[in-house]
């Protein structure tokens, strides 16, 4: 019999939300109309050779990796080329940490609601998850400082940038705080950190890979250029590194080789930090709009998140109310949005809900939330 | 402290036949000068979409899964859409079943020699990995029956077509043999075939698929048209595929929305088949090459293989010798192989090395033996 596993809400809510009709805040998804889809077609052109089509050192492209390094650097994060692993997306570097670092039954902990599909991950592996309390700043350090003396974890995982699904974003205090524990402690890290880049307010914060060696650093190319192409890249220190290609090479030998090799000539020949200006732009303008009619959307008593950047707004109503109930109301009226149970590891806050403001224009996103509050309210 | 694993041997070694002097026969590579470059090409232009730079279902772009079920089916083994996951090339077919169907500890049966980063999946997995006895025709029935009774293998592993490393073609006698123990004894099967399209001579061999549910089959683009795509295909039972969509999600959500898109278009577009007749055509001459001059490159009392098709000749030396230290001597006159020890999961027989026929002109090849003859005889 094959081992039995659960699949992810998410996903299976996606299949219902693609009627045309309905206005989805359900997605976790980057607007395709910002997409560079003609500098990109122009990348696979000139990318495409007897070499892209060829297989590839499992490490991934070295001018992509070099590339990759100096944005990294740029922003704040020292990165040499052999500290890099281009990963199938960051979900894979999820998957190739815990299988590098994790013995059966080793204990993850994370934020409570955390990312879904993270959760699935650290399942598979067969890891004991424990969540860490956090607040509208992210994790609560002492909380962890607990949690790390009485149930020993071997890794921790973190969104500490506009989080899944929260879109809160940790302290540079408490970043220090949690660096610091994890050297003290031998706790292994991830920062998973697909959204600071799309920031629509305030100063960027410090990532707390810089801040420690402990810490393993996972990016994607996924928010800021496109999903499709299935990109990320894993940050390791080199103790680690080399258990990582290893893993890698038995996982799947190397990442798409032709899109690795488009990725590096877009990255050469555009400015991709004027492309995230105009996402940003956009994004900014559909974060506000969800903002601003969350107030009349909501009944009396709710409270939200006001993100600072990312994709996500978090929602919790007031009472005894399941979210994933009303759901099935606001498909009827054409609009949807993920319960907010599915992000937790353990107890469940049924009365939660996430909602994607990315993919909708400033007005679907007005007409979306008039059809929530008749659910809601 | 990250886990220890061991390096591919062969991977490393790949990294000293890069000078541009040696003949290298150590690489499983296809020939990049065969890639149908232009119409791959034209193929990435035209699925050059906003959709196809987008997140995409976990099964894979449903024109693909479409096309590889007709091809299938047209080949001898019926498959329906529903019956395929797309992978990232089919060593993550490996990899997706492993976590799917074996718990920890499990027993894994395999030939020997068999496929080395096949042995590295399931040694990650933490199975526990026991040879079958196999001869010219491939494993040997009643050798598997007697494992099978003795180990209670979960899973068995086999490249039943043109073997890598040994160009070995399993009987269709033993295939029935091998198909009716694994019913009887609730054994898994993983057809691994990303060779059985290159054949240069005799018949088309039925896929153990194609004669019991209990077998997966992982079919790959890598061979056929280019491996830098990284697009295989998964055909497993219904039983099984719900929850191998779970592990490719919490993997890496899905393969490469692009590259499967252009995969598709290429196959619309392009008829495989007369370019697989270009390849075979090609290798058929390098292949023959190869076997021609292995009377004059061996010492009297070497035995070799003499494949149907595939990329690979096995050849077992006479006498105590131990290949890998030939290799450095022949290195030195610029020439490469692979010592065949890394191909065993228990007791390697170090006088064995593989030679591969598919990179090199018959020129060289014969060119490349000269030099090995020198370090061989």
């Amino acid at each position: 019999m094959p081992r039995t596993f659960s699949a992810s809400p998410v996903r299976d809510l996606l299949a219902l939300t693609s009627r045309p009709e309905v206005i989805s805040f359900a997605g976790g998804l980057p607007a395709p109309e910002l997409f560079d889809v003609e500098a990109l077609r122009t990348a696979f052109d000139q990318a495409l050779s007897r070499r892209s089509l060829q297989y590839a050192p499992t490490e991934g492209d070295a001018d992509l990796r070099a590339l990759v390094a100096d944005r990294l650097t740029r922003r704040g994060l020292p990165t040499g080329v052999d500290d890099l692993l281009i990963t199938s997306g960051s979900q894979q570097a999820l998957t190739l940490v815990v299988t590098a670092l994790l013995e059966p039954g080793a204990v993850v902990a994370v934020e409570e609601p955390t990312y879904l599909a993270a959760l699935q991950c650290f399942q598979l592996a067969g890891a004991r998850i424990v969540p860490v309390a956090s607040d509208e700043h992210g994790m609560v350090p002492a909380a962890l400082a607990e949690v790390v003396e009485r149930e020993r974890p071997a890794l921790l995982y973190l969104v500490p940038t506009f989080a899944n699904p929260t879109g809160r974003t940790l302290t540079a205090a408490r970043r220090a705080e949690i660096a610091a524990l994890a050297e003290r402690h031998d706790l292994w890290v991830i920062e998973d950190d697909p959204y600071s880049e799309l920031r629509y307010r305030g100063e960027p914060v410090p990532s707390l890979a810089s801040m420690s060696d402990r810490v393993l650093y996972a990016g994607s190319f996924s928010k800021v250029g496109a999903p499709g192409m299935r990109l990320g890249w894993l940050r390791a220190p080199a103790s680690v590194m080399r258990t990582l290609v290893i893993v890698k090479q038995a996982t799947d030998l190397h990442t798409s080789t032709i899109d690795q090799a488009a990725a590096a000539v877009y990255l050469k020949a555009n400015d991709l930090d004027e492309h995230i200006r105009e996402v940003c732009a956009a994004y900014r303008e559909r974060r506000d709009a969800m903002i601003a009619a969350l107030p009349s959307t909501v009944p009396p008593g709710a409270r939200w998140s006001d993100p600072d950047g990312g994709m996500f707004v978090w929602v919790s109503l007031p009472g005894d109310v399941d979210a994933a109930s009303l759901l099935t109301s606001a498909l009827e009226r054409d609009v949807a949005f993920v319960p907010g149970a599915a992000f937790y590891a353990t107890t469940p806050d049924r009365s939660t809900l996430r909602l994607s403001f990315t993919t909708n224009t400033p007005d679907d996103i007005s007409e979306g939330m008039r059809r929530l509050a008749a659910v809601l309210r």
